[in-house]
């Protein structure tokens, strides 16, 4: 499809702050809406339609300035819901259309793809800057003086040295490598200079395997890990650069060695009884996906919910106050939480962990991991934002490398036998995009890859143009951008560790051209509000690319995704209903040439293969 | 667009027989779920995707039978959630497709559009053969002796003789034309020679306008109506026909002069003080947009709740036990019920009616007005349906007459020049009916016009042939069709009384044909569980005609809807998509004719102009 082949596609609004006055405003403000169309568009009139306490509300837009690209609208809506709800209608010659945020449709749209506002909502003030690290730590640096060759706490399990090849008669959970928090704090100079800002630290509580999601302490740090005193340590270093950390909780499940198991096991009438749920006592339990380790907590106990979020020193409250200062939470297995069948907690346990979590510490960051529709989960009521592996991620990689994924239990994959068509990635950002309020989508947690799934260079097939791509991607996508620890360096799946391989610290082997880049975009990303907080319109679809652009205040960043072997075939980009006029000067930002736009075209500078 | 043209067209799958083998099933419960291919598709293999407690669960369907028309795949899913999300993945030769109720596409859509299948949900079991009549008590018929003379309270106001024109200077609400149960108990005969089994009563509690939605005394009918005496012969006469009735009432708001409300004037510290919002006692307080006699209702009050639904003589459940034995409501202003602004109890109230309904009376049919979306509260949790404006009769009026729509406060209405393309009516049919589970969309309250719109016939510019069109549609369309009085006798809209006109009863004024033809559509309905029950799929969407089917036990009923002013021309109506065998012979319903299928093409029968 031409997008710019209709006066359809010069329609654009979105939360940013050309179309919206306040991206957080109170409840009881007036909000200042904007909303810009072509100039040959047969519009008649615009109304921007609200819907408060159930009921329709038109408020007819004024015509305000017309540019030489674009006929602006505005007016203004009063914040009078914990939810605003909103969306246009074009009174137009050839019919009514309706503008909200996932399409222009012929007929009023449902209220779930709505543009929205949300009263009263705060985002951390430190999060439109941040650029995140994502560490797995046992695998990432060793900061302890016996480098490599002893655990710190005496335990039954073995140390592979750093390079090796782990023993294959261990089981993958139980390969260690002797990665630790001091390791990490030795090497925050690394991160710095990268230009991260900000680490997302994989779980680090008292656990038997290398992942640690079969928690076995929640009030303490694993001794393989430096222990409590390692992580005050790591805060102080951090402190010292402005850098924030968010810790990996796991509400969802616990590991059968936690004394509250082992107690419920023990004896049926303990209050910890109440925390699991025994089919037949004490063999038979429900735990996450029928992994007998890892029985599920359940929410119907109080008892439960008060130690794991709502006492003070609960679980997720003690780790936020000093010293340990945790600037947020990233929620394991977010998408079965407080969920068994006929019981269905999912919303009060979530919401009740976000009031605990805001009430303790407001500028806490919240994410839940969920690899699916988040939409519930995303409107301002539970989690600030989740892994976008659904609204980034994978339409990213399915368009780069075609559709391939599989389901707990199902044998094999589903896999298609071409890459996505760009429309299916278009659509699908969109769609993601459209089922959350602005303020939210900008916290989403986006990234290309992590120790769930192949890392982003693997899935490309090592190939670097790609690679690249897909980077430029990361950082100029609404969001919060996060790297995967060695990614920047070139480092693949390994055949035996998979996406969690050892940090390589032997810069001979580095690429460092790549690192080269992901420096210089971290450091665009950061010094730009308009990647930081810029309108998101898709500006153009064809079979091998994408074409997308960032629009901040009297700025525009453009991003030309092009996926194909051979370059983009030189035809004209037309520009015009990106609010782009005629005379508009682009710098090309790898190569640094000059584009001006003429004619409503964008000339797009050729690129080096 | 072509529907056919497309292997696309032929994949379908509904919550109906023919696809899933239980429309109500238990918890705990494994339903076999069904879904048909074109026999010519790229089609490797088939997963319904499920979605238990939050991850995804693929089940590879098995290739069944292989018929002339189509190649069914069939899959057993178990009901182990509240509610079973599920959506087909079609692994094919040209990529990964996705189809959920809403469409087919080439990306993963999002949960919203997923089919839907509710565990130990109950419908109202006398639903399905159930067809209404609306009643506008005041202007239905005046039964008692004096006919039309006196009204039968001692009231101030005067009654109009039946057919004269109201006192131009009496407000609207306050014309009074004496009509009355009694009147509509007299008529029974004419309910029944008609055909329809259920009466919607528009509200008779004591108020003082003759619309009664100002409430004064929620457990006492009106005297005016005849007061409860009279509620009781009308329950009996229609228990005599095996007739249905359900009432109307107003939790929204009450009237100015309802004693709660005057206590709660004088007295702030009442407990009915806490039944109302004062914004500065006693005399600013909220409204239902802002009308100062329908002081709105505040749910925050635990006491109001006790009132309105919850004790057992709440005027929810008085009303459905004997002598009254009403079977069920329509909730005015559902949309709006309990929202106040920051205080959002919409979904706490509106469910707490329910289980109080419910738990008295399971039978009960419940049912919200809405003029909007109302995916939210057709969950399963809140009504059993709405008042289906948005869902069948908004759209219909938009293609046959062209939009036009106003907004409480906004000057004028917004007005489309043209009528709705029909790809706009088979969208927005289809978006609703995706948005909810097939067992609740069986339930919506089907509608061609009501109290507060205008009639379907004055709405078609008095076009006999739209109308008839109109009638075809709700007869044959899923949900619960309702038809709104005097519409079967060719009523149309009065200048001075708009929709709520006096009944005609002198039948030399009556369309004799127009009236055949609903005593002959309404027949045919409740005899046919096809329409009550069937599957419902488009088959075809032209610039004047929409063609879609009812898909029985090996029974096809196609609705060809055509809006033109001349006849559709004569092109073929490619049918194999519909499952739709060559030699199927088809009955033209008015004309008899006979139609049988050739070459995947069905040969439309000729129709008068």
């Amino acid at each position: 499809m031409d997008k710019s082949s209709s006066w359809h596609s010069h329609v654009h609004h979105d939360g940013s702050g050309n179309y919206v006055s306040m991206l957080c405003p109170r409840f009881g403000d007036e909000v200042t809406i904007r909303i810009r169309t072509g100039l040959d568009a047969p519009i008649r009139r615009v109304i921007v339609r609200t819907f408060p306490d159930g009921e329709q509300v038109f408020t007819l837009m004024t015509a305000a300035e017309r540019t030489d690209t674009a006929q602006w609208w505005t007016a203004v809506i009063p914040i009078n819901q914990p939810t605003v709800h909103y969306r246009f209608i074009l009174e137009c010659d050839d019919g009514v259309w309706w503008y909200s945020a996932a399409s222009i449709t012929a007929y009023d749209p449902l209220d779930s793809t709505d543009f929205q506002i949300l009263a009263d909502y705060d985002s951390p003030d430190w999060l439109h800057t941040a650029i995140f690290y994502q560490i797995f730590p046992d695998r990432f640096a060793n900061g302890q003086p016996n480098n490599g060759s002893a655990p710190i706490k005496t335990d039954d399990h073995q140390i592979t040295p750093w390079n090796e090849k782990p023993d294959p008669t261990v089981p993958f959970p139980f390969v260690f490598y002797g990665g630790n928090l001091p390791g990490i704090t030795q090497r925050i100079d690394y991160l710095h200079a990268l230009g991260v800002n900000a680490i997302y630290l994989n779980p680090i509580f008292t656990a038997h395997s290398n992942h640690k999601y079969d928690v076995v302490d929640y009030e303490n740090v694993d001794p393989d890990l430096g222990g409590n005193d390692a992580l005050i340590t790591l805060r102080q270093t951090l402190d010292e650069r402005d850098m924030h950390y968010i810790l990996d909780i796991v509400p969802n499940h616990c590991g059968y060695w936690h004394p509250w198991f082992q107690t419920a096991r023990q004896d049926a009438n303990a209050p910890e009884a109440d925390f699991f749920t025994f089919t037949n006592h004490p063999d038979e339990y429900l735990c996450w996906l029928s992994v007998w380790s890892l029985p599920k907590l359940n929410y119907g106990s109080q008892e439960l919910r008060h130690r794991i979020y709502e006492n003070d020193d609960s679980a997720f409250q003690r780790w936020l106050k000093p010293p340990f200062s945790a600037d947020g939470w990233r929620v394991d297995v977010a998408n079965m939480l407080g969920r068994q069948g006929a019981t269905q907690l999912e919303q009060e346990v979530s919401t009740g962990i976000r009031q605990a979590v805001k009430k303790s510490k407001p500028n806490t960051y919240l994410i839940g991991e969920t690899f699916f529709d988040p939409t519930h989960q995303v409107q301002g009521e539970r989690w600030d934002g989740v892994m976008n592996y659904s609204g980034l991620t994978l339409p990213l990689w399915y368009w780069l490398s075609g559709y391939r994924r599989g389901a707990h239990g199902f044998k094999g994959e589903v896999v298609s036998p071409t890459a996505w068509p760009t429309e299916a990635l278009a659509d699908s950002w969109q769609s993601r995009l459209a089922a959350m309020p602005w303020a939210i989508a900008l916290q989403q947690y986006n990234l290309l890859g992590s120790h769930d799934v192949p890392r982003i260079r693997t899935v490309v097939g090592e190939n670097d143009a790609l690679h690249r791509l897909a980077v430029t991607i990361l950082l100029t996508f609404p969001g919060v951008p996060g790297l995967y620890y060695g990614d920047e360096i070139g480092m693949v799946d390994s055949p035996e560790l998979q996406a969690r391989g050892c940090m390589i610290w032997d810069e001979d082997q580095w690429d460092h051209d790549l690192l080269a880049f992901h420096r210089d975009l971290i450091a665009f990303r950061k010094q730009s509000v308009t990647l930081q907080q810029g309108g998101f319109q898709i500006l153009q679809v064809e079979p091998d690319t994408i074409v997308y652009q960032r629009e901040g205040d009297r700025e525009h960043i453009i991003v030309v995704a092009h996926r194909g072997v051979m370059p983009r075939k030189q035809r004209p980009l037309p520009i015009t209903h990106g609010n782009i006029a005629n005379g508009t000067q682009f710098i090309e930002y790898f190569s640094g040439q000059i584009a001006i736009v003429k004619e409503g075209l964008f000339p797009l500078p050729t690129q080096p293969q």
